[in-house]
């Protein structure tokens, strides 16, 4: 029997190590299933130098799960977000910190969901639950997913809870967390070599709310004005996929993480949208956030809520 | 703060038992809320013998959320299973173990649910894992709701977990399963003063697939054909659901819990599918269902993939 375990499109390094440290998991439980962690998309360069880093192989790149007798779901369980097949797969485990949407299961399942700040918490709890040991390069996995998602505890969404299994697996990885993280946060902020077309496909993610569809995308950066360089581009991109997705509102949040603020580059015919909601204005398709890190605790609720 | 718990509509043992369990368990994680067991639906005979028996009070009577700042679900999480108003209030945590569906919420919450026999198989986990301790009646109110779940252990639904929990409760609340459970579960099956509006409404639920819109009642006996006595009143309040409904199908599973086995009056326009799928012929509107006793496992799945 074979097992697929996958994150959201355009993964995120949650969604890597996720897939990841979930397999290994598994394979405490049963050893006869062929059990394998896959993505949805390329790396980023933050995942990259996490994997190099501990020496891991990436999960296997997939279009479709039809090769899966049954599939894992990690970091999302909105069919949106997943395999375009999804919905003819048999889901039997779901493991995630979203909120629910877009799901529908035939069959009775597996699935645990916590308000916390990443997957990997929740992980490392299912690890501790089951009596399963973690070595030290999974802790380091399970710790880079941490960092990764609360922008090293910075971050809205971070809870008590992930500061604390972030300091204990720290202690298993033998890793000293503010060195460490800050040097993985900034891997993943060489925007340098991308393409207007691959900065917004980095981490995107699409929602229908009230009638209305709407993608938002985001990129971590050092440097907000050094990506904004590319803006014309990046518009001219984010247009033809208005156009071709019939969105009402498309928007690409640059966000400093050292800073804590973010930048939108804001396109649709419900762009006026985001400025009622931050009581701000769009300044040549240009809005200032300050104080926004968190798409998914600062952006999607209030951009859901009143599109 | 308010919190309610409830479970689903045309509320069984596990429903109301996991609503007052739950109540229980959120107490040792915060005392300042006003923490709600909830009902949405009269108790059926079984769970009224339980409660008599060890002495506890029903959950409340409400047929809305709107005054509560806060909703946990257990036994349930579809919106159509749930209060009318439910997509209006903040879901904070769900506990279940049904298949996925009908259920978005606008923001991460605690989800967990398990492919197990019994909502309190899973509340007896949660117990465990946050070291509080059950007591000798809390401990028989979940034993009953096993007992309920499974009939006895007998139901294609109870796996392992079910049984280990129950027998760890037992001991708890030290009281010998086989006699107490066939108690418990011939209390449920006295019917004689129902009327057949009210059978049809002591567990029945709706469902949608395909474009299509059914519902399943059940009711467990030790005499079916006692049951059936009321056929003619039954399949009028059935026919009349039916158009005012704009239902497909209406199956009455009548389940006899000694032999486990089932018949079912089936009326509505699909209801060749019933015929379909258990290979059977419907003779003046009953099919026979030999070794059915589980909608969930062995009756719901296979309407919903061939209607």
């Amino acid at each position: 029997m074979k097992t697929f375990i996958i994150g959201h499109k355009c993964p995120d390094t949650d969604s890597i190590m996720s897939a990841l440290v979930m397999a290994n998991l598994e394979k405490n439980f049963c050893n006869t299933n062929e059990i394998i962690p896959c993505r949805l998309g390329n790396l980023n360069k933050e995942t990259e130098y996490i994997l190099n880093y501990f020496n891991i192989e990436a999960p296997k790149l997939i279009d479709s799960v039809a090769g899966a007798d049954e599939v894992i779901l990690v970091d999302h369980n909105s069919f949106l977000e997943s395999a375009p097949d999804i919905s003819d797969a048999k889901i039997s485990k779901v493991v995630d910190h979203h909120r629910i949407a877009n799901i529908e299961t035939s069959e009775p399942l597996f699935y645990m969901s916590e308000p916390v700040g990443c997957t990997c918490t929740i992980l490392y709890e299912l690890y501790r639950m089951n009596n399963v040991t973690i070595d030290k390069t999974y802790a380091g996995l399970m710790l880079s997913a941490i960092i990764s998602d609360s922008l090293l505890f910075k971050s809205p969404t971070c809870t008590p809870k992930d500061v604390k299994a972030a300091e204990e697996l720290a202690k298993i990885a033998d890793i000293d967390i503010n060195t460490y993280g800050l040097e993985m946060l900034k891997a993943g902020t060489d925007l340098s070599s991308f393409t207007a077309n691959e900065l917004i496909n980095i981490d995107c993610k699409e929602f229908n709310a009230n009638g209305a569809k709407f993608q938002i995308s985001q990129v971590n950066t050092v440097d907000i004005d050094s990506v904004l360089k590319s803006k014309s581009e990046i518009e001219m991109v984010i247009n033809s996929l208005i156009s071709e997705k019939g969105l009402d509102l498309f928007m690409f949040v640059i966000t400093d993480i050292l800073n804590c603020n973010s930048k939108a580059i804001v396109l649709g015919n419900k762009s006026s949208v985001v400025e009622k909601v931050y009581n701000t204005t769009i300044d040549d398709n240009v809005a200032f956030l300050p104080g926004v890190v968190s798409r998914k605790k600062q952006i999607v609720p209030k951009i859901t809520d009143n599109i």
